[in-house]
């Protein structure tokens, strides 16, 4: 059993990065730039916006956080995602949600230039990963794909279910498993709360990829031996001490890893793929590979 | 065993259409208008452009054809898209395909305006199908479910295989039927060129959707028994005699009919249904029922 090591991964993804950054720089260019609004106070955005930022520094890109009221109205914020799109200094620009509840975050998204849409979450990306073109893809999906990359894992041909049909996660990858690409050409089973007999589905799967939300939720006798497990999932289980908690996935590990051929770790797993992914595509967007 | 009867479905909504159209003109409102841009001469084309200018004319809505020559640039094809993007008049556009292959047809479709794309192949439309917004969605995956919908089909919790992976029919049906939506909430199984052990999956199927293209392909043997079957497939095979030619599924239908609960014929099936979905998002685009 192989533990797909998502820190190492994202560490040596993050080097790469910053050489392709010092290179841009090194012959004269501009320093890529991502920018990120984040609206009201949420505890957690903040941290990850933080996290962003500290992200950027470390591979020699530029970030700017512009922080808003929650009291904001929908047309300032789109007076400002305007302004940001028409910025040429400015490669990438995400929106931290959730959004304050005033606002539909749907039209936000919708507002972002895809061009800037390094997260993938603009319906124009979303359609142009579908059908298989250049596109901005969203960091979990992404990250995912990256790690069966630099494991080489075999796809090709492979039965995949992923459960779970989120917009940001469970649709996304199995949209992108499915296509004519290197990883991918799998066929793709996609569970989620109506499907029947899920147990029967993932003693089938050469991959599943599980992306529900729910505690150790996939248990061995649902994986068969010499599967390859990604788990998606990533709750906080509060420990009893005050304060204190750990962090659980989908999967039932200690038991399921003992049947598999690759599994992922939580932490340590997805996570910290995803983060680099954004990277990837400030990068990319820098560069205007997706739209020219 | 019921056959799903497109023929006799399709003139039952484009009856609901025509009044709906008679409905708006009643009311002062404008007539719902349709443009087809053909570029050169290929005799498919001009047939399926006549049909449905035919289709527009029967259910009261208007139609433009626009022919252009093969030898028109890419600029020229642009410009004259523009130019019906800006035109109030036009409620709906598309572009007849192929285009000739000097003429990139992504960049054309990207250049219709998402509020007119009634073919519902701008990756706009796509991504918005794909995260359950309202969008056109192509017609041969809308005449599916309009199908199923007509016949009142469960959906629910069912499992459909889906064979073939294009991105006109096998990813968006398999996309639509995997929604949290009636119909829809299927477990969803994408299969294509490189699924090993298409027998087994199908096998499991209570719905199967064939869309790879080779005449009757699926056989008895990969369908149980009150197994609902779709047929996509459409190929002409020559009789023998000059110039004369059946048409024919992906479907065995002769042996695959015993077997089944309901089952599309060929022609007669998805076929005329396809017809109707384009006046269908004409309609919605007049009404503004997507884009606002």
């Amino acid at each position: 059993m192989t533990i797909l090591d998502g820190k190492a991964t994202a560490a040596a993804l993050k080097k790469e990065i910053a050489q392709a950054v010092q290179h841009i720089k090194d012959n004269g260019g501009k320093t890529p730039h991502l920018a990120a609004i984040l609206v009201g106070n949420d505890g957690a955005s903040e941290t990850y916006v933080n996290s962003k930022e500290r992200d950027c520094r470390e591979v020699g890109m530029n970030s700017t956080v512009i922080r808003m009221s929650a009291a904001i109205s929908a047309d300032e914020l789109l007076q400002k995602v305007d302004e940001i799109n028409r910025n040429d200094d400015i490669d990438g620009l995400i929106v931290q949600l959730p959004l304050p509840r005033h606002i539909n975050e749907q039209q936000i998204i919708e507002a972002i230039a895809p061009a800037k849409d390094v997260d993938g979450f603009h319906p124009l990306n979303v359609g142009r990963m579908v059908t298989g073109l250049p596109s901005y893809v969203s960091a979990t999906p992404d990250g995912i794909v990256e790690l069966l990359a630099h494991y080489n894992i075999e796809t090709a041909g492979k039965h995949c279910v992923v459960i779970g049909r989120s917009n940001i996660v469970g649709k996304p990858i199995a949209n992108l498993l499915a296509l004519k690409a290197t990883p991918g050409d799998c066929t793709v089973t996609l569970c989620h709360s109506r499907t029947r007999d899920l147990k029967s589905l993932c003693l089938q799967a050469d991959i599943i990829i599980a992306a529900l939300g729910k505690p150790e939720f996939l248990t061995a006798d649902m994986v068969r031996e010499g599967a390859v497990v990604i788990d998606v999932g990533i709750t906080r289980i509060p420990t009893g001490t005050e304060n204190k908690f750990r962090l659980v996935g989908d999967v039932k590990f200690d038991e399921v890893s003992l049947k598999c051929r690759y599994i992922t770790p939580v932490p340590g797993g997805v996570g910290p793929m995803t983060r680099v992914s954004l990277l990837k595509n400030t990068l990319k967007a820098a560069k205007k590979e997706i739209f020219g």
